[in-house]
């Protein structure tokens, strides 16, 4: 294999490469993401109403757009070195199973016991509310991803964890819940009887299984009633972004080390986190002048937020609890098919993606969830690593790029993002080894009823 | 924390850093173990009886016992390259919630989709019959671990593989199964209709569910019945221990790197391919009287062979089509407990490790389930990593000794072997965090049951 002797197959920096500073990729755009607004008064927050909900440094975090670097406190380096620096690995039997004259490589995030990145945002979250002196965080969860990692971060710093967990994912998938109840959370199924709203929920529809929406209103409730609690967010937020510029900024540390340059770089796209973590420290030298990369945000076609949706305010949760924000969206009221890469199934995107993505800075482009199992297996069976649907679309569209390659013959250098595993995803791979996979478009009109439910903010916002 | 600024939560050793060979300890034993037996005329094996069952290159490995570095072609070393070199972590955060002066260091072979270190073997198996020019091989799995590990190595390679999964298994433990179907395995529940054996068993026992002794002699069948196969097994074999060597040898140099010298080494004990392999180089230190350690072997209370076994001849698997082997064992007729540790409940020890027991050169000691399970969850919380059934018995024994050093004082180092995750171990741990766990001691009645069981080998033997 080509370079065999001078890049190693994985690209482990030393602990003392790692970053000791986020990037605040905000800082270099000269034209900022839109302002959080109030979902009542349609008025930008205030650091105060936000610190309602979240932790006072991560309000701080949040509402930055103009520090560049942000210290990593010793505590939370520390933590990072249990499970980081995470390889950088040179896919040289992907490339020989391609014929690609490509060079590709991966950040795989996986090996952790949550599986994948969340826990980069998860430890510095629940730090930043431990140094609060609050005693414990709320959240929801879906598949589960997000409250494990959680789940995790509170263990180690012991801070009461309550995790929201839809209940239908509570009742089918048992294994990702009593990860997190090893990891001594708390995890009530939702819509509960522990919250207002989840009253409520239950009493009009007394046999419903839940949903996101439900359990993120129940986890706002549930931190906002009670002292000594905050709400923390896996996904979406500017601060997650900025706790996962590690990812980004210990493969650029990798690269450089070897002088690597990477042509394009790819990422799976359902919040933005993995993908704006990735991607930040090479949009920061495009922003300011120093380089070019092409960046390919992969969604799922039947979660086409960027692809399909529209450029406006919205709400972040179905609940309508949350701060609005400015980004592409498919509406709060547009419910995705059941994908099973849960943690795309989502109808908006980080404001900071959707700001690049519209000045033109990214592209885009969705892939169809069967293409993506074909290519999750094809990859598991020569790089060994079975990946997460979320992540195999950005194998997908790697392995399309290093297809194009083999036509053109261009060396092009590849790098996308493996966000993590599917070891609790067997379900997703038992229907597409059976054949029973099926892929979801939604149609204009679905998308139409979705833009429906898009608030009404005045123009001059 | 004490050493942090003199040794890396993680040492990684750098690829060009990566043994070149493997150990085979019986080469530095001055007593060997016995060997193998015909089970019809109690015998030795020959080279030429063993080719039926197992490829050429591993029969001669199987009984080399005079040869202690046998190469490890490029090959393997290639597919090493994309999991290995492992980590060797050091236990900060552990030590630190103990409140030991003790210093714990522990071989984490986790970090793969097999999930544990079975993977070293199955590539190596695999590697020598597509050498030999065979189209596939054969095997049995009881809870998946071996199974997956070699659907793997096969689907790297381009090899048949056919894993007889015990019925009960096969439908109560799907996702292991999936995971072996999308590297390409063709997974059979046993006992199946595609064997002489099987079929027999069916009409005797119409609704049974299988068991580990079926499995093995269906795919003993399957191997020997077919032109171009073999059969190939994950534990109890010198061969098996050989490849497993790698373990010890990559914790030995990074060790040897930093200047750390360990006092205690601890391995989980089922068919002893993990003890043995981590315990190699440094037995053989002690063999050649260049150093001493204290090796402790930890097995399942509910399966004691080494604290409670005799040593003697015996099969190797229900079914008796295996060669007679001298190992301590409770008998092939002895049913170990539903222990949550599937990859220990083996009636049987590697036939090395049991003649250095007997020597006295390897202590073993025995574990509760329970208390099992209390170590694991404690190392998760603080460690990260949630560890399998298996492995945190190792954990527990590492624990216990800690906590002795915190009192008398002594500074020790204490090495154990994390063979591997809990991820598809979850339903276990839903037992432990409700409460429902339950030990399992074996009376003494009940292990002469199982003791009734052994052949009777002529006394010159």
């Amino acid at each position: 294999m080509k370079d065999q002797n001078k890049i190693p197959y994985k690209i482990y920096l030393e602990e003392k490469e790692m970053p000791k500073q986020y990037y605040n990729v905000k800082a270099d755009m000269k034209k900022k993401p839109a302002p959080l607004l109030n979902p009542v008064s349609f008025k930008p927050m205030t650091a105060e109403e936000l610190g309602k909900v979240f932790c006072d440094e991560l309000v701080k975090q949040e509402l930055d757009d103009t520090t560049a670097y942000i210290d990593i406190p010793q505590e939370i380096i520390d933590f990072y070195k249990m499970y980081r620096p995470a390889p950088l690995v040179r896919a040289y039997c992907l490339e020989e199973k391609l014929g690609t004259p490509a060079k590709i490589y991966y950040k795989f995030e996986g090996n952790n016991t949550s599986g994948s990145h969340k826990l980069n945002s998860a430890i510095a979250q629940a730090y930043y509310a431990k140094k609060q002196g609050l005693k414990g965080v709320t959240t929801e969860t879906g598949a589960g991803q997000w409250g494990t990692a959680l789940s995790m971060a509170c263990a180690y710093l012991g801070l009461d964890c309550n995790v929201y967990m839809v209940k239908v994912s509570y009742e089918q998938k048992p294994f990702r819940r009593e990860v997190m109840r090893t990891y001594g959370a708390k995890v009530t199924p939702s819509p509960s009887t522990t919250t207002q709203v989840g009253r409520k929920i239950l009493e009009q529809h007394p046999g419903t299984t839940g949903s996101l929406g439900c359990a993120i209103s129940e986890a706002v409730e549930a931190a906002v009633t009670r002292d000594g609690y905050r709400y923390v967010l896996g996904s979406v937020l500017s601060q997650v972004l900025l706790h996962q510029s590690i990812i980004g900024l210990e493969t650029k540390t990798a690269m450089d080390k070897y002088g690597i340059k990477p042509d394009i770089i790819i990422g799976c796209a359902g919040g933005g986190s993995n993908l704006g973590g990735l991607i930040s420290p090479f949009m920061g030298e495009k922003l300011r002048g120093e380089a070019d990369y092409r960046f390919i945000a992969v969604e799922p076609a039947s979660c086409p937020s960027l692809t399909r949706g529209k450029y406006a305010y919205d709400y972040c949760d179905t609940g309508m609890v949350c701060p609005l924000q400015k980004m592409y969206t498919l509406g709060s009221g547009f419910i995705p098919s059941a994908n099973h890469a849960g943690g795309l199934r989502y109808h908006g995107m980080s404001s900071v993606l959707s700001e690049l993505y519209d000045q033109g800075l990214m592209e885009a482009r969705s892939v169809g969830q069967t293409e993506v199992f074909k290519a999750a297996e094809e990859f598991a069976r020569v790089e060994g690593i079975l990946p997460a649907p979320e992540s195999s679309h950005a194998i997908k569209a790697a392995m399309d790029e290093a297809i194009k390659c083999k036509e053109t013959g261009e060396e092009k250098t590849i790098l996308f993002g493996l966000t993590g595993t599917g070891y609790f995803d067997l379900k997703a791979y038992e229907n597409y080894n059976n054949g029973t996979m099926t892929d979801y478009v939604p149609t204009d009109m679905e998308l139409q009823e979705g833009f429906e439910s898009l608030p009404k903010v005045p123009e001059c916002i």
